[in-house]
């Protein structure tokens, strides 16, 4: 392994530090998990499988939702191989971290034990095969979030690990996440001062929206920024945060333009009726606009790219918690060189948005060694 | 019945025309709906009545979650009294119309049969006790929206006539109102060229969001508008308004500052999987422009009144569509002389909002006969 600094100036296609919070790593075959399986699941696993809840599917297109040239030389699953991921994404963007996310399926199976199970596994596997080999990886602790005590052994088991920089969880839970069941979770993340990161999709035994089952995907991706909201709602009214006062959560590609006229709905609401949560100490957009991080992708840009100076003005506390993702290697794939919108930013903006916040968020260092 | 003409010079409290565009009549007894229903539906209402999902109410603080001022001093439940309701509201501020929306849980009964004499009964009822006793009041028609065939019958049925001037649903339906299942309702209310009203609560027979059942009526509050959002999706992406071009939605109690990103999600989403949803043929935010209507109550108005116009910018079409609301007799009653932000608006928007953009959408005439 050798050692390089990367400085601005050696930069190529844009003069930014780069973080990317949102890569997903994929298996290189259905058996890749075994040898971090212990006997008994990896028989599970041949013979059962995952039972989970259905209904919300990626595109089939290509598997993995992946971008038609996300398919390594090596005949790898797009997302599988880290020599092409490195090429392709971390040394194409210069990018100083990657954070990744593991989508696959784990968290929310039916079978906690099992889904203990395979969390552990996904777990040592990101720690063997991407967190050791390549320092620019950091990634999100995978834990079996219905059964919220089975996921704090999990953080306690891992969650000092350096590579570990978040929990992370799907965003449609089986109930909303600011209710009591997952405390122990939440402690947990507290405790060890990582954030929970929450991922578009997943499905918790329920209509993915309120009013019933849409009937294509295109619904379901424009839609997940309501399960999104529900869960922002959900955490903010039940007082978690003057629960669990250090927690921040990362919402990770359900937009972001929602939070604005969200926090105006949480704080009239809360105006009128306010006595139903006495727990409360400040305003309900206060917590948001405090405890919560979003990423960019898949970007929200407005017809008109100044409006989004307008988001800015409506929520300032945005410039100092959006963070830029790709999605990589999926088909929505958002390019670092577009992702500023066209328009006059705040100063710093750029740098914050692109680097900056998942810097500090994500306590990671201004250098790093490249292998 | 005496005539008046109101003038604008007249008006004591706004100097702008007003219409309320969400009013809630309520029954005088829980026997008021007797004369009109036939004895059968009479007796099931007596023996076993409404049957329906549960899991969505209104404050218990008080009846109907109405205003502490709302009781008539006839000591009828609040609402019930027309009397009381053209002093507190229509004369006191000098309302051109008010549209009611009666809340009495009849559309979504699970006996469709029963959920179609209680919409028959409440539409006579209606006629009978309000619209001809009061000629500024319009109303929503009541129908089985459950059982879109039973709902078009009673579309036919009544129409045409005057008094009403939209169809009208609660926001939470069993599947998005965009499935098939729905179109013979909106093929006969395009037909008689009624708008479908869709409003705040109601509940489909799933959890009311899409990570499961909150815990709090706020949450149900603040997350009301991700029901609004999910059907604006559905109607959008199945194509209705390409089946049905002269179809107009009106949204009421849903809030409306979701729009402006909304919009942006539904094209980000389409620019790219748009083969999903061939039968568009536009882009999809197009849709919402042209076809969607928005009631002001409750007023989610930004932190900062100016962000108001950031709003129109973002969303110029809204100038044509929101419309000005009350509530009354609710809890969360938006008074006419504090709807306006206290920021600059576009020339003419605050005539439109108060009044013009229902008169036009509901063909309201410029003047009335008060009684």
């Amino acid at each position: 392994m050798t050692s390089t600094v990367l400085e601005p100036q050696t930069r190529g296609r844009t003069k930014l530090a780069v973080i990317d919070c949102d890569i997903h790593p994929a298996l290189k075959s259905p058996k890749a998990l075994h040898p971090y399986l212990p006997e008994r699941w990896r028989r599970y696993r041949d013979t059962i499988g995952e039972r989970g809840f259905s209904g919300s599917y990626y595109p089939r297109a290509n598997p993995n939702a992946a971008r038609t040239d996300a398919w390594p030389p090596s005949g790898l699953p797009p997302g599988s191989d880290l020599d092409f991921m490195r090429a392709q994404l971390l040394d194409a963007w210069e990018m100083d971290f990657g954070i990744l996310q593991p989508l696959l399926g784990a968290g929310a199976l039916r079978n906690h034990e099992y889904a203990a199970a395979m969390s552990a596994a996904i777990n040592e596997w990101q720690i063997a095969e991407w967190l050791e080999p390549e320092p620019r990886l950091r990634s999100g602790l995978v834990v079996p979030y219905e059964a919220p005590e089975l996921a704090a052994a999990e953080i306690d088991r891992l969650g000092d690990h350096p590579g570990f920089v978040q929990v992370m969880l799907g965003i449609r839970t089986s109930e909303p996440l600011g209710r009591r069941k997952y405390w122990p979770m939440l402690e947990a993340a507290a405790a060890h001062d990582l954030p929970i990161g929450m991922h578009f999709g997943s499905q918790g035994g329920s209509p993915i929206t309120g009013v019933g089952w849409p009937s294509m995907y295109l619904e379901d991706h424009a839609g997940m920024s309501t399960a999104f909201q529900a869960q922002v709602i959900s955490l903010v009214y039940e007082g978690v945060f003057e629960q669990f006062p250090t927690l921040r959560i990362v919402l990770i590609e359900g937009g972001f333009a929602w939070a604005p006229p969200l926090a105006w709905r949480l704080d009239a609401a809360w105006r009128k009726l306010g006595d139903e949560v006495p727990h409360l100490q400040k305003k309900p957009s206060a917590y948001l606009a405090e405890h919560f991080w979003l990423t960019t992708q898949p970007m929200e840009e407005p017809h008109v790219p100044r409006q989004f100076a307008e988001l800015l003005d409506q929520a300032p506390w945005l410039e100092d918690k959006l963070m830029f993702s790709t999605d990589y290697p999926h088909w929505d794939f958002d390019a670092p060189d577009e992702a500023l919108p066209k328009t006059a930013l705040p100063d710093g903006f750029a740098a914050k948005l692109m680097a900056e916040n998942a810097r500090a968020l994500y306590k990671l260092p201004t250098r790093v060694h490249a292998g």
